[in-house]
């Protein structure tokens, strides 16, 4: 048995998210039906991240155990022709066989989009998060230094998530604007539940001038989530990479 | 009689160009109908650009005349309550009588966009042209230099067309390059049937090493458009700007 890592990107318009569910489309269950047709085993395959329904990847990491004997760098290419256009399997290789993307992984690294126009956009509309408000860059940027560290951050988490430890280190949360466009890039050695939506969020009502930047420490000691700022929406959410 | 001078957003995957056409829809179609909706009025909406189907604009400009008595900025947003998701008005105003989209423009700004990396993309896949082979950065930005002044470009214009003269002046050209998409950004003072599109397909020839940058000059000055390179696909070029 042969132990498959696949680098996935999708647009997560059209999916209920990576995870299977009953009655709707999950990009887990397309991925194992394109494998199934490829080598007709129906392989469990473990995916990083749970992304939910809308949220988009470049690197999804994911993994499975095959008899088949297609090389390993071949699947990509197989798995891409069979796969809808909207899910793309970047790179495949072989792992070791104790590796287990979702245990194994060291990192992860986040961007979330921001459309800072008055009026909606057309190209960006399932891309990104719309804020029509004027955004002060200088604050947001000033409150994203504030989660850079080691910190308990149970206000940053979905409240209905279960996890043995809500301490997290985020390594990196930097802003770039161009355009209409703020992208906020998030990197660290794991996430809680929608905690790149809430700080994203938090980071939107700082821009605003709803919430101080200098409040930010404040709300991640005080482990409140109502705290902090709403989950800013699915779709301006990507994951980038996940290091092993 | 006012005349309404529109600045449009559009996605152009789901539409067959900007023009009006038989037996397929087109964003004036579409634009033209939200004006019916709104006013009663059965407009003729001028565009400043024929974009063909599949392309994309972040500023195509339009005008039309009307009797309605709603304010001209407000026209933006009462149009884009009735506008599909996929093409977004983004601003409104009023201007002279005079004013024609088409004719008073003095200049544009487009940008075509290459995503360069193995595997094709599945956030992008309507978005770029994909070109798997690696394409070298600074071979393409000798060549978009040759571009710049006033030359005729013949060469550079789809065989079927037919103006007056085929001297154009571009004042810009330049690339940006960010992960796996090549950025091309180009301005000037108007621009023939396809042109920006061979101009990218002829940056990607010399990219691949095909077409040495230092033949471009020659190509413009022979009038020859098999000497240029392909017209690269519709889905890689946005009409970023209309100036008057």
């Amino acid at each position: 048995m042969r132990n498959i890592k696949l680098i996935i990107e999708y647009d997560g318009t059209s999916y209920h998210g990576w995870q299977s569910q009953i009655n709707a489309v999950a990009i887990q269950d397309v991925v194992k039906e394109a494998i199934k047709r490829l080598t007709g085993e129906a392989v469990d395959l473990t995916g990083s991240s749970r992304t939910d329904a809308g949220v988009h990847a470049y690197g999804q990491t994911a993994n499975f155990f095959t008899e088949s004997a297609i090389p390993a760098d071949k699947f990509s290419r197989a798995l891409n022709s069979i796969l809808p256009e909207d899910i793309v399997i970047r790179e495949s290789c072989e792992a070791s066989r104790d590796f287990h993307s979702r245990y194994a992984a060291k990192g992860k690294r986040y961007r979330y989009i921001v459309y800072n126009s008055p009026s909606r956009s057309a190209l960006m509309r399932n891309r990104a998060f719309h804020v029509p408000q004027r955004l002060d860059m200088e604050l947001m940027e000033k409150a994203a230094g504030h989660f850079i560290g080691k910190h308990n951050f149970s206000a940053f988490r979905a409240s209905d998530s279960s996890v043995t430890t809500t301490i997290r280190t985020i390594t990196h949360a930097c802003l770039i604007k161009r355009e209409e466009i703020i992208e906020f890039n998030i990197e660290g050695d794991g996430f809680l539940y929608n905690m790149v939506r809430i700080i994203s969020g938090t980071l939107v009502e700082v821009g605003m001038g709803r919430v101080l930047h200098s409040d930010i420490p404040g709300i991640i000691e005080s482990g409140d989530r109502r705290r902090a700022g709403r989950t800013a929406p699915p779709q301006g959410l990507y994951l980038m990479k996940v290091f092993y």
